[in-house]
């Protein structure tokens, strides 16, 4: 069932909305995983996605909602009357999507859409998660999980696994609770099982208890991705500062996370704001683009400026001119080989910062030993293209002392924006290399002035 | 139980090995979760590593050794004996972890390792999993996996679970198949027990087939991923091309590609060769970096023929040297804009190429948008200024030329790259850069030719 979306499915669909022919449309849907129904949405008109919509069965509407790409589900959400959403939130959908669709809706429907939903469980859980903030664990979160009493014996708790799993079709995980509902620990298939002999043992006697990983309900949600990752687990038990079993996290969630932030970092390195992707119309493109764009420009004329004020040194040696895109492209690249890896580090927790005066020395020797590489090859270029001694000596110091300088600029920014609590990754991208630009103009001209003895 | 490595924690240990004080490590070392003791051994000297290591506890070893970082990982597998890896693999470790191993050490310590593993089973999938590509489905499976006969009763299930299930604690899903072993379906905790008083009943009439999905072996890991994010997989099982199960993939292994995937994306678009982290040696850092740097540098050179070309027209009008960062700059930001919306594109699979024309032209029109702003803007700024009227033209009408240019540029390379197979990330970084400085310095000199009539 490996769907693929071609144009002819799609001109064929077309052509169905086009004439209403409904059923055919319903066929169609019928054999698709919502997932796929969602992907066919996003790449059709709004008005057509939402035809389609409606004519989508109860029971995977729900699903396709959730997958569908942001601006599309605004729009269908639009399309629905609130009795309509709560329809929707009020079959089987997980407590964690239901909050996030209602998050979405204006803050006049959202007051409306609950109070139309039936199931009171889903509406406490909703109310629940909608006050813990988007970041967080209980944000990620979600209420649906299967739990036991460490009192019960296993006879009854087989009777209420089958209760509680009538929502749930994929358990990963049983968890025991005590009579405070707070987690002890967690109940495996296999020790069900083993002991299916004896119905009348408690639970207690059989759980497990070693290595249990639980994560805060206010603990930031890139901290669980991480420890996720760490730990390798699949899911992870959410508690209250009691210890309280209120939720858990199944990694898919934590993916989503983990790639937007990837994604986030990449495009700020690129200098594009974070909301921009290669599909997206030309608008949204331009407004995630020219700030950056101009932010260059603003550090180009920067640059005139400093080229100005050393116009009559620029006469005397118009060679000088030559050099500029060289000094000043290759200070761009070390500074920004240098923030890269100080927010990567940041990122993904590998660069420890209680050691920032040793994290600058490592990062002075490789800049050290790239300058004077690049300084030694660049006056033998120099030498064999006869440039003259004093021009040989001002592009070569320049560049050595350019490159060490762009090496701790690149390194001391993104560490200093971090500790600021500003995200470092401003650091990549067009912001270093502007910065880098100008004061490496400036120690190019210094150093001309200084070899030329003006 | 969570574990937070402190200066003070390390020093201490560092103290116990100085010492000798072996017991002090162990008790030390006994309470620690194996990705703990994993993240202890990477932050202090490998030759401590080592010792240390040696006095992990049978079971813990395998999951502390598959935790270490590569360079670490790679030292302590040199200090210990075939013999004493074979037992490593022996115990309890999961076949594609196992086989990451196996395949990490020197081709001629492989085949005796294997030689000496007793477990006839992990050696014989350790074969098998060896034979398939480190970056297909199979390459990243584990054989690892609970399957049940579709024959079977239920009574006989579960004492064929309890069995299947006693290496494997954490059971995800169970999978059923038919004689040939050809995948069905699978057979939840639910559908278990609601049927668990008639144990007689087969598991034919119980299981589940509908959307199942299933990736074939030889599908690429990065696909794998794509897949198991879109369809919100925690484990997906693997069939060969006769429907027949050979494995599964749990999402963790998943989340391990996507992470690298957008890490090498990151580095490759900030300069960096791959395998580079802020904690490398001073040395590996240098050879991760040093090449891009001087690609940066040879550009730079070129650049310098291209301005020297029109050093004639320079000493006439000296001014125009003031704009030459300004014009590369803002080349350069522009096309790695635009190649990293084509790289996250391909990535993400959002970027549909069936319409590269299409997509060009809308890239067209953000191109023209932005460098209409950016010309007019410059123009205002340059009448401000008084630099005249050649001058005021000649940046402003290069500028748009360059946004214009770089625009197609940077979107048309990854598209070209990615068509004949190579990875589009090369696109960004000092690579686009370094061309764009190049044809937008001549594109700028040849403007200038044109309105200064030269």
């Amino acid at each position: 069932m490996n769907f693929q979306l071609t144009k002819d499915i799609l001109s064929d669909l077309k052509e169905y909305i086009l004439t209403g022919q409904d059923s055919k449309i319903i066929s169609f849907i019928s054999d698709l995983h919502p997932a796929d129904i969602a992907e066919v949405l996003d790449e059709i008109k709004i008005g057509e996605a939402i035809y389609v919509f409606k004519l989508v069965d109860e029971e995977k509407a729900p699903d396709v909602i959730v997958e569908l790409e942001d601006d599309v589900r605004e729009k269908i959400l639009e399309s629905l009357t609130s009795k309509e959403i709560a329809n929707i939130i009020d079959d089987n959908i997980d407590s964690d999507d239901a909050t996030d669709l209602i998050s979405e809706l204006p803050i006049d429907k959202i007051s409306e859409v609950i109070s139309l939903i039936e199931d009171e469980e889903q509406v406490s859980d909703i109310v629940d998660l909608l006050a813990h903030p988007e970041d967080t664990a209980g944000g990620i979160m979600a209420k649906e999980l299967i739990s036991v009493h460490s009192k019960w014996t296993l006879s009854k708790t087989f009777r209420e696994l089958v209760k509680q799993a009538s929502d749930i079709d994929d358990v990963y995980s049983v968890y025991v609770i005590d009579d405070d509902e707070k987690l002890l620990g967690t109940l495996s298939l296999r020790r069900m099982l083993l002991n299916s002999k004896e119905p009348q043992s408690l639970i207690e006697s059989i759980y497990n208890d070693e290595d249990l990983i639980s994560v805060k309900v206010d603990m930031d949600a890139e901290e669980v991705a991480l420890l996720m990752q760490k730990y390798d687990l699949i899911v992870v038990p959410v508690i209250d500062d009691d210890g309280v079993l209120v939720g858990r996290i199944t990694i898919d969630d934590v993916v989503d996370v983990v790639t937007e932030e990837a994604e986030k970092d990449y495009q700020m390195a690129s200098g594009i704001s974070e909301d921009v992707e290669s599909d997206d119309s030309v608008i949204v493109q331009l407004r995630g683009r020219l700030p950056w764009i101009l932010i260059g420009m603003f550090g180009g004329l920067l640059a005139a400026q400093v080229i100005g004020r050393f116009e009559a040194q620029l006469s005397i040696i118009p060679a000088m001119a030559l050099f500029i895109p060289l000094i000043i492209a290759t200070g761009g690249n070390v500074g920004v080989q240098s923030a890269a890896l100080v927010v990567q580090g940041l990122a993904n927790k590998t660069l420890k910062l209680d050691n920032l005066v040793g994290k600058l020395l490592k990062e002075l020797s490789v800049g050290l030993i790239n300058g004077l590489i690049c300084a030694v090859l660049l006056y033998g270029y120099a030498f064999l293209m006869d440039f003259g001694f004093e021009l040989a000596n001002t592009i070569s110091v320049s560049l050595f002392i350019v490159i060490l300088f762009s090496s701790l600029f690149g390194t001391f920014i993104p560490i200093f924006l971090n500790r600021i609590k500003i995200d470092p990754a401003f650091a990549t991208g067009p912001f270093i290399t502007t910065a880098n630009d100008v004061l490496g103009l400036f120690i190019y001209f210094m150093i001309g002035q200084l070899m030329y003895s003006l």
